[in-house]
């Protein structure tokens, strides 16, 4: 942070505020067009029938607002040049946010044909909502997005996110009445206890007060605002209030409350970061701004209030094409903004309205943080091979997590500007602990002596809160950083909205030429539904895998990885790649190790392969039985049914594969990690049947093999939802996916039955007999992990 | 009400102190030894490392303040006859809440093995956390509970749930400050602003701040007090604030604060219900408790300071079987709760502590309203015929979902106290605004004259926000009421976490014969993907049905009616079942009328069903192709290509089949839903293949069928993550799942080849690339739905 740069304006002039002003007015007319009109955009002819659009979409009511603060939010940076995006929460506002990108010619520049002429807002106009066209919402195609605001709740976790080891950034985040009232929303406030003045950017909130969500008036919108500020303070904001709804008042009301919030914004980081403490929290400013819903639009139609009501919402008019009326109403609404003082003759906004754009990029349209790709550098990775485990014979139990934390902790030392773990709480208890040799939490809440690593100057983010530790990454990958989300396996589920959605942002990323790739999400699985045995029924699910899956192949990635090395080769792959969605699912606890680093390598470059040494087959035939597996807990119980078939019942052939990229399984046409035919022949043949132990639920693998030859023989055994506070071992049981199972399967279902293999049978019920009983006898001193000394041929 | 009962209480005396001291010191050694001790369970003899369990499970440090404040909660009850339950955010108390039952009596009476005795008390410990025990958390199996608190967040919604239409009832919510920093639960205390005093009862909110979660401080243990009273009185609630960790002393301010509190409930209830008017926003009291973390715990352990700190979150000493120190300790430790004043000879608890306890069912661990079976009435259901769509010939379009919302506003005519819609702001939207004619919505805070069905009187419940009205429902249904959550279906995902948590606490309580059966959680799904297409990608997404299916098929419901008879036969079998979790999808949208209601009765009875009228097929030899269809918009495209079939393809012996329930696709033995082999091979043949057109994601349907005859002849269109805004037809298009490519599939899959099959496919190809010229034009007036006239034969 240069500062020496101006961290103030003057008080705005007549002439600003007429420049601003007829910005908005344009904005508003361009938004309005966007709406309703499919010709005669400039109005030089009288509106006709056949100008509207036959399908009107498109949400008025939030627009007016937005582009409000967005001409105010320009001023500011014209005066000051800090570098500032703007995150709007109303996504229902997407006319507005593309006419200010518009306006500022950075919308003509990323797509040449949106020309700045009158052929050009034609284009505008008739693309938006329309097939082929661009989505209703501010979406990935409008430049200077990093938050598509479609489903609610989420811009203030994305936009601290944004801020944080990004000092000179000012991220505006426009928090909608509507989406105030979610839970996601609520619970994010608390951002400003996690931002470090004098290392981060800075959140500007504005709650925007219209007063009216879809059908009806909003809890904030009607409270006492004694008690909205009450609520705002207690989350620790210095909160500025700006109301009404008359011009130019607004302009000078809001262009004060906006000099003051930055005037103490960079108060804050001045005392942060020059010679002052700045304190323990500083207040941090922000805005309420309450105006009438649809400023600006038709007062009444039909004798009901529009603006100022939920009736403003989305389409006033709607019946625009057929009714004579409210096509004048249209027009005369249209009119009210003055197109011709504000577009010249060929169309291009005049002189006047782009005199309040900041410039190049410092547009906000324009801005290089909300292109995050652009500003990307490569994470500086330690060789993870240098925390490979070394395979004991016989093997002995390691935390394969803790390895992964040591590389992490060495993230955090190589990249201290641009990396960060996210963690609800749990970075211990995940076995991620070493970073905290390097960083501590991050926590502007008052300290105590007696806290150990925790500070205001940690960079390890732990919240108990899913939604902020997802949020934040996002915000953070968005703008070009890196980072990680560990959670509880289970607990992903609270934040797999978050996951789809920004899949669905990736997904549509990739196919705009100008949006630059992002680092990946990363989201490690460490306390997974097979050994949170602990905590029970409520921490044991699987199910963030199945919904991964249903994304898009080109940004969807599932690794199981089954110990220390494959986890450390997955991680290594996750980090440097760009714009995916990465699930990395791994239990915590001691577990057995399998592959040295070069065989893990290897198998995670394939994305699977057979572990010939696990079990007896020749390769000259096919194997009798093909025992496979995907994930850690399952993957120790099929090697080890393998090991009771050959030592119990050798005249069984027996191959064992394990699977540590899921995405293998479907046909590479259905995923781009999909293995060719070729090798999935010989991994699995085409025609003996595969007894699959799962990590997640059955029904994942069922559906990825769909396709593949004679799929039907796959038998899956997997989580099927069976589970309590017991030991890790009866967890398998449970849920009929132990070692005894599985040979009980592979008999079942082998080509050949050799002799011995009823008595083999009947010796797996006999232990899982015996387990039973066990169980029904309470012993607390049963076999924790049926876990045995097992030796690599 | 009953507004002649005591409605306050006398201070507390001395010798209440005494016993209410007793009960806790009671509690807390019945707390620690579940943890702690397989043996010696009073301390009769020394304690030894054989008395210790092997495996020590359990969270000790939020356990006393739970027990604390249960105590004084039952004092209160004592005094007043309060009917009251208690809700435990933070679940890892369980052990508290387990002695809480215990000391009752309660959880004798509902297992009868674990006695009031010394050997009693053994088996509680043993079974605690234990293989065929009983769970570490708050669960099922405690009496007393509505609220598990494992995945943390939802105990203030559920709260707010359970009170509502039940002015009787007063719900202590216990809020952990853990809990606190989640989103959903930060959106949760605007329940108040739903709450009305005369017709509902009252929450108690007692946000228990011990100052840490796992690892760390919390923000609100951290935060100046001045901030946290300002946040909650923003949210409207009048703070009384209790802080400290002397005893005595700490009894006394407590049940002074409780007492006060309790109070001004009563006052807003009496002013609310009597002749006062009560205004618009009463301040609902609630109490913030400051108390050790551990509280009465050791103060150290080796040098490291334990109570008062994160180190007694979970179990302090884990060591002590083999320490024989930390024995020493945990020694001491028990014996500080002078065991042998609280337990007679036999090991009963002693009249000084069962003194504490209320009577009856006035005991918070037997209330019946946290068994909501109990009081569970049957809905008062009009008959659904009622409301049928007549079929027309040629049919017309109809927005299906209408004709549910009129039965729905009957629901709340027959049934003004036990019924409620819950929605966030979509319920005109959804097509379900006919409930308004009965009911408005409710809202407690200010409303102005412009404002209609919006009222404090009141009862359909709109916030935007999933998780309130997920768990609102939850907390209703729990005590025995009936509702439905409409929503949009993408943002079901919101939510998704709390629906898999409501199905394991269902699928729990089912094994529970204590437990009686409560009334179904109803999720009913109406803005879907196909038909979002004008709010975009990001309102885009099936991915609920995806979590549902994984969940057990004990619970598990998955409906797809094709249209409004259909619709109305499901939804009054879901209004009249019992613990299951009931998702219904139909789009809101005119659609296509297919079945007489007497054909939709039997179709839905059979769950799936030949449409013979759609099909050409003669019924003496197998059909050269299957269509089937699950979801309204698919059947539709379904129907329409076995037309095409049909006039252009003569030849072709095409079947039609429609699944209205999925849950008929697994086999019998995967779900009670699963139709037998014989009525799955009179459906789809056991080797003709089947093109399957699904609502939602295909691998659902691949994951439903594995097991069944040929599985791999099932060829799945779905919604595959295609889409933005754009026209309806368009959607199918870009999903491949169009009447066109569905005829492509049926020719490449028959069994055999027609003369003209090639030619069909080639106009086929010549349809959709029109249709793709169409949308490269931007052309507004492309057709919106390819609809068409069509007849049953």
């Amino acid at each position: 942070m240069t500062l020496t740069a101006p961290t103030s304006a003057p008080a705005i002039t007549d002439d600003e505020v007429a420049a601003i002003d007829a910005w908005w007015r344009a904005n508003n007319y361009l938004t309005i067009g966007q709406i309703y009109l499919q010709d005669n955009p400039l109005l030089r002819r009288e509106l006709t029938s056949d100008d509207i659009k036959p399908r009107l979409l498109g949400h008025w009511g939030t627009s007016p607002g937005l582009s409000f603060i967005y001409a105010h939010v320009s001023r500011l940076i014209q005066h000051t040049g800090q570098e500032t995006i703007y995150l709007t929460g109303p996504g229902h506002g997407g006319p507005a946010l593309v006419a200010a990108g518009y306006l500022e010619g950075t919308y003509t520049e990323v797509y040449p044909n949106i020309t700045q002429d009158e052929a050009g807002i034609k284009k505008l106009f008739r693309q938006f909502s329309a097939p082929g066209g661009i989505p209703s919402h501010v979406s990935v195609t409008t430049p200077g997005s990093i938050h598509e605001g479609g489903e609610l709740g989420y811009v203030l976790v994305h936009a601290f996110g944004t801020v944080m080891d990004n000092p000179d950034l000012l991220t505006i985040a426009v928090v909608g009445d509507g989406e105030a009232e979610t839970g996601p929303l609520e619970g994010s406030w608390k951002g400003v206890s996690f931002i470090n003045a004098a290392r981060d950017g800075a959140v500007l909130p504005i709650l925007h007060l219209n007063g009216y969500k879809i059908a009806g008036p909003t809890v904030l919108g009607r409270k006492d605002p004694a008690l909205t500020r009450s609520l705002l303070e207690g989350h620790g904001y210095d909160v500025i209030e700006v109301e009404g709804d008359d011009v130019p008042g607004m302009h000078h009301r809001f262009s004060e409350a906006l000099l003051e919030a930055y005037g103490k914004i960079k108060e804050i980081q001045r005392a942060a970061r020059g010679d002052g403490g700045g304190g323990d929290e500083p207040k941090w400013p922000m805005i309420i701004l309450r105006t009438p819903k649809g400023w600006t639009g038709p007062e009444e139609i039909d004798g009901v209030k529009v603006t100022g009501s939920w009736h403003s919402h989305q389409v006033p008019l709607s019946g625009v094409k057929g009714n004579p009326e409210h096509l004048a109403v249209l027009q005369t609404w249209l009119k009210s903004y003055r197109p011709e003082e504000l577009f010249d003759a060929s169309g291009a906004p005049v002189e006047l309205v782009t005199r309040a754009n900041p410039r190049g990029d410092q547009r906000l349209s324009a801005s290089p943080h909300a292109n995050g790709g652009l500003l990307t550098e490569d994470l500086d990775i330690p060789d993870f091979r240098d925390y490979a485990v070394e395979l004991t014979n016989p093997g002995t139990a390691v935390e394969s997590v803790r390895r992964l934390g040591e590389l992490t902790a060495e993230l955090y030392r190589r990249n201290p500007h641009s990396f960060r773990l996210f963690c609800p709480d749990e970075t211990n208890s995940n076995r991620l602990g070493a970073v905290f040799e390097v960083s501590d939490r991050a926590f502007m809440e008052r300290l105590i002596p007696a806290d150990t690593k925790i500070s205001h100057e940690g960079r390890v983010m732990e919240v108990l809160s899913e939604h902020n530790c997802h949020g934040w990454l996002e915000g953070y990958t968005l703008t070009g950083r890196h980072g990680m989300f560990a959670t509880y396996e289970s607990f992903a589920m609270v934040s797999a909205s978050q996951t789809i959605q920004h899949s669905k942002w990736l997904e549509e990323a990739n196919h705009l030429p100008w949006r630059a790739k992002v680092p990946s999400l990363n989201i490690l699985l460490t306390s997974t539904c097979w050994r949170n045995d602990h905590n029970g029924f409520s921490h044991q699910g699987p199910g963030l895998i199945q919904n991964v899956i249903t994304q898009r192949a080109e940004v969807s990635r599932v690794y199981l990885p089954p110990d220390a090395n494959t986890l450390l080769s997955v991680a290594d792959h996750c980090f440097r790649s760009r714009s995916y969605v990465n699930l990395i699912v791994i239990d915590k606890q001691p577990q057995q190790q399998w592959l040295t680093m070069d065989e893990a390598i290897k198998h995670c470059t394939a994305g699977a392969g057979i572990w010939t040494w696990a079990g007896n087959d020749d390769f000259v035939t096919d194997p009798d039985i093909v025992l496979a597996s995907a994930g850690d807990v399952v993957t120790m119980e099929t090697v080890a049914a393998a090991q009771i078939l050959k030592e119990k019942l050798p005249g069984l052939k027996v191959r064992v594969v394990n699977v540590v990229d899921l995405m293998t399984l479907p046909r590479p046409q259905d995923h781009p990690h999909g293995i060719s035919d070729t090798f999935f022949r010989e991994l699995f043949t085409d025609h003996v049947d595969v007894v699959f132990s799962f990590h997640g639920f059955p029904g994942a693998v069922h559906q990825l093999v769909h396709g593949r030859p004679d799929a039907d023989r796959f038998h899956v055994r997997g989580f099927i939802e069976e589970g309590t506070t017991t030991t890790p071992f009866d967890m398998v049981v449970k849920n009929k996916a132990s070692r005894y199972h599985l040979v009980m399967d592979a008999i079942n279902n082998a080509k050949r039955t050799p002799v011995g293999a009823s008595e083999l049978k009947a010796w797996c019920q006999e232990q899982l007999a015996k387990h039973e009983s066990y169980v029904v006898e309470h012993l607390q001193d049963m076999p924790q992990v049926r876990d045995w000394t097992w030796q690599r041929g």
